[in-house]
C-alpha cells in the first residue's frame, strides 16, 4: 500500500479524499494557492504545501508546482479529484514519467476518452449503442433523406461548428426535412461562418443516466449501478440519484454490461463513469466516458456501501477487484449545495460564511469543505457543499432530504438550498417524471418555501 | 396516523424524534424549560411551549404543565424519548386518561419491568436465563454452602442494603465460603446497620449485551440484534458497537430469542431493551428490561436500517410489525461526547460552545443538539452529541471513528473526545477484549492524541 499520497486538488472532494487515506492509514499531501490558506483541506492533511496564487493555471493547474511538492513530500501517487487536471492526459504521462503513480487510468485510456469521436468509434466497434446518426457532415438533402429514413424519425440536425444548444433543428417527419436542412445550413452559415451540418436520432425526453464502473489491472471490470442526473441547469447537474427512477432489474443489466464492455474496450483502470442517454422507450445510447471520480459518486457510496475513493486507491497499487453480487439497498439522493442566488438567476454568492449549520440524523450524509467563518474564494466554482441522504424507498429518501435542508442553515451568503426544497416539494419531481430539459421550464419561486 | 405529537423530553432525543416526526408528516410539539431558550428542539419543532423552569422537576418532570401543552396543542401522542418520565408508569397512565397516546409501553408493563424482582421473577417463569441465586436474604453459613454447591463458584455475597459496588464480597472456592460470609456480614451489619446479604453466582469479566426489540399491539415482538455496552464509567455507557465483539450467529439467535421471550412474557408494546449479561464462556444473563428508546439506538438502525422512532410511532397507531428476516450490515460504533474534562476526572464543563465543527462523509451520523454559540445549560446532563459511524468491518468502523473524532472540533468546552480517540489506540479495544470493568483502570493519558 502507499505510504503517501498528494491530493491535487480543494474543496470538498480534497477533504473527502483525504478522509479515506486516513481510514486506510496513508498519509496525505494537499497542495493550496494562496486563496485557499483557510481551507479545510489544508488543516486537516498531515502536510500541505502551497503551489501559487489564483487563478487556476497558476496553482492546481500548474504541473511542475504539483510534482515539486510530491517531491519534496516524498508522496508516491497523486490523486488527482475531480476537474483541473484529472482528466489531463498530459499529466497522468508526466506522473508516470517521475514515477509517481496517478490514481486513475493510463493517459492512453484517458486519450481514448476524452477524444468524442474516438470514443464513438470505440463504443460501435464494442457494441455499445450510441445515437445513429450521419457518418460526419451531410452535403445535401438526399442523403439526409436516405441516413434519416436509416435511423428514423425524429433526427435533429446540428451545425459542425455549433455547440451549447445554438444552430440545432429537430426534425419529426420526413415532410419536413427538406426545408430543415437548408434552413438549418444557412443560419449555420450566418451564425458561425460554416454551413457544414451533420444529423443524429433525436432523442426525446432523455435521462441522463450513468452508470459506476471499477477496472483493476488484471483486466476486471464491475459495475455499480447507475445514478440519475438529468436534474441539470445549463448542463451542470444539480441533484442526482440512484436508483434512476426509470430502472428496472433488467435495463441495469443491460446498461452495466454495455457500461462494462465500453470500460473494457480500452483495458480501464480506476473508477470510472459511463454516461447514457435512456430515452421514453428505455432505448439507451452511450455520450461519453469520465475517466475520475465523479462529483455524485457519494450517492452510489450510500446504497452499495463502496467507498469508490479506497477502491480507486486499491486498484491503483494493484489490488484485484473483488467479483461480488452488486447489492444496491434503499435509494440515495445527492443536493448539490451552491453559494449561489437563486433569486438572481443563480449568480455566485460570494463573501463569508456566518452561520454554518448541517443537519444530521439516520442516513445524513455532509460532505464540504465549509465552516462557519469561511470565505468563499471568488476564484473556483460555487459548490460548497453535497447533502446525500439515503432511505429504504424514493420516497423516504425525498421527505429525508427535504427536513435535511429545512435543518441546513447557512448565513451570510445566499445558496441553492431553497431551490432544492422547491424541487422536493414538485410534483413531476415526486413521481419522477423529468427529463435533462426540466428544469429549464423550472422556475424558482422565493415564496415557495 | 397522528396529525401532531408533543415530544416531552429535550437535547438531541428531542431533536433526534422531530427529524422522525417531519419525515413522516406529522406535525411536533416541543416543551422546553426556561433554560432551553435557544435549544434547537425548540427552534425545530412546529410548535413549542415553555412548561417552566430548571431544574427538572418543575418543567420536563413536571407532569400537568406537560399535559397542559398538549391540551393547548391539540397534540393526539406524547413521545417521552429517554430519562425524565420515560419509564414512569404514572404519566403513562395520566396520559391514557387524558386521552393522548403515551409512545411506549403501558403502565402495567413499565412496572412489571421497573420493579427488579418482580421482573427477575416474570424471566425465570418464561424459561429467560437470569443470574442464579438465592432466594432472597441466607441467614447461616450452612443454607449458603448449600446455594453455593448448587449454583456453582465463584459466587458474590451481597448486603440486601448495599448497593454502588459497597458490601459486596467475591468468593471463588468452598473453603473460604465460611470466613467470607461472616466478614460481609458483620461488614453490611456496621455499614448499613442491617447484617442481611444474599448470594448469586458471580459473573465474571462479563460483557454488557443489550437486544433491541420491538414489539407491536398484535403480540408480534421481534428482535433487532445486539449492542455490546460494555464500555462504561460508573455505570455510564460511553461507547457502543454492534455487532458485539464476541457475538456468534447462534448466540444472537438465541439471546434474540429469550429477549422476544422476556417481551411477549408482558405483552410488551413499543421499542425496548432487554440487557444481559454475559460470561466468558458465554453463557448470558437476564438484568433488566428498559422499557423506552435507548441512547445508543443508532448504532442498531445504522446497521439494521431501521428507523426506531419511526417503528415507535408506527406500532403507537396500531400498525402491525413486519416479519422480515433481520439484516444487520456491516458494524456501527457511538462514541458519546459529554462536555467533561477528561484531565479533570471527568468533572462537567459548562460554558459556551465557542466552535463547533463536525465531522463528515460516508457513514458518519451526527445526532447533536449542539451548536456555534450554544451556551450548555448547567442543569441537565453532560452529553453534547453522539457520533456514530459505520463501516463493513469492525476494524474499519474504529478506522472511521478516529479520522471522524479527529475532525470534530469543538471550542469552548472540554469533552471526552480525546478520551475516545486515546480508546481508539487501545489494542485491547481493537481486539475486542474488555469487559464491563475495564474503563476502571484505563487511565486517561492528555498526551496520547
Amino acid at each position: 500500500m502507499f505510504n503517501k499520497i498528494l491530493i491535487a486538488n480543494r474543496g470538498e472532494i480534497a477533504l473527502r479524499i483525504i478522509r479515506t487515506c486516513k481510514e486506510m492509514g496513508i498519509k496525505t499531501v494537499a497542495v493550496y494557492s494562496t486563496a485557499d490558506n483557510d481551507s479545510l483541506h489544508k488543516k486537516f492533511a498531515d502536510e500541505a504545501v502551497c503551489i501559487g496564487p489564483p487563478p487556476s493555471k497558476d496553482s492546481y493547474l500548474k504541473i511542475p508546482s504539483i510534482l515539486a511538492a510530491a517531491e519534496i513530500t516524498n508522496a508516491e501517487a497523486i490523486h488527482p479529484g475531480y476537474g483541473f487536471l484529472s482528466e489531463k492526459a498530459e499529466f497522468s504521462r508526466i506522473c508516470a514519467e517521475h514515477d509517481l503513480k496517478f490514481i486513475g487510468p493510463s493517459p492512453e485510456m484517458i486519450d481514448a476518452m476524452g477524444n468524442k469521436s474516438v470514443a464513438k468509434k470505440t463504443m460501435i466497434d464494442s457494441g455499445v449503442p450510441v445515437v445513429p446518426g450521419s457518418d460526419g457532415v451531410v452535403d445535401d438533402v438526399e442523403e439526409a433523406k436516405r441516413i434519416c429514413k436509416e435511423i428514423g424519425y425524429p433526427v435533429i440536425i446540428k451545425a459542425s461548428s455549433g455547440g451549447g444548444g445554438r444552430g440545432m433543428r429537430v426534425v419529426h417527419e420526413e415532410e419536413n426535412l427538406q426545408q430543415a436542412f437548408g434552413t438549418c445550413k444557412s443560419e449555420a452559415k450566418g451564425a458561425f461562418d460554416d454551413p457544414a451540418v451533420y444529423i443524429e436520432k433525436f432523442v426525446q425526453d432523455p435521462h441522463h443516466v450513468e452508470i459506476q464502473i471499477l477496472g483493476d489491472q488484471h483486466g476486471n471490470v464491475i459495475h455499480l449501478g447507475e445514478r440519475d442526473c438529468s436534474l441539470q441547469r445549463r448542463h451542470q447537474k444539480i441533484l442526482e440519484e440512484s436508483p434512476s427512477p426509470l430502472m428496472t432489474p433488467e435495463l441495469r443489466e443491460e446498461m452495466g454490461q454495455a457500461a462494462i464492455d465500453a470500460a473494457q474496450a480500452v483495458d480501464y483502470e480506476g473508477a470510472g463513469t459511463v454516461e447514457f442517454l435512456v430515452d421514453k422507450d428505455k432505448k439507451f445510447y452511450f455520450m461519453e466516458m469520465n475517466t475520475r471520480i465523479q462529483v455524485e459518486h457519494p450517492v452510489t457510496e450510500e446504497i452499495t456501501n463502496y467507498d469508490l475513493v479506497a477502491e480507486q486507491i486499491k486498484v491503483a497499487v494493484g489490488e484485484q477487484l473483488e467479483q461480488k453480487e452488486l447489492k444496491m439497498r434503499g435509494h440515495a439522493i445527492e443536493c448539490r449545495i451552491n453559494a449561489e442566488d437563486p433569486t438572481h438567476n443563480f449568480r455566485p454568492s460570494a463573501g463569508t460564511i456566518e452561520v454554518f449549520h448541517t443537519p444530521g440524523g439516520h442516513s445524513v450524509r455532509i460532505d464540504t469543505h465549509a465552516y462557519a467563518g469561511y470565505r468563499i474564494p471568488p476564484h473556483y466554482d460555487s459548490m460548497i457543499g453535497k447533502l446525500i441522504v439515503s432511505a429504504p424507498t424514493r420516497e423516504d429518501a425525498i421527505k429525508r432530504m427535504r427536513r435535511s435542508l429545512e435543518e441546513y442553515i447557512i448565513e451570510g451568503v445566499k445558496t441553492t438550498i431553497p431551490y432544492h426544497l422547491q424541487l422536493m416539494d414538485d410534483e413531476n419531481f415526486l413521481k419522477g417524471e423529468f427529463n435533462t430539459h426540466y428544469l429549464e421550464e423550472f422556475n424558482f419561486n422565493p415564496d415557495s418555501n
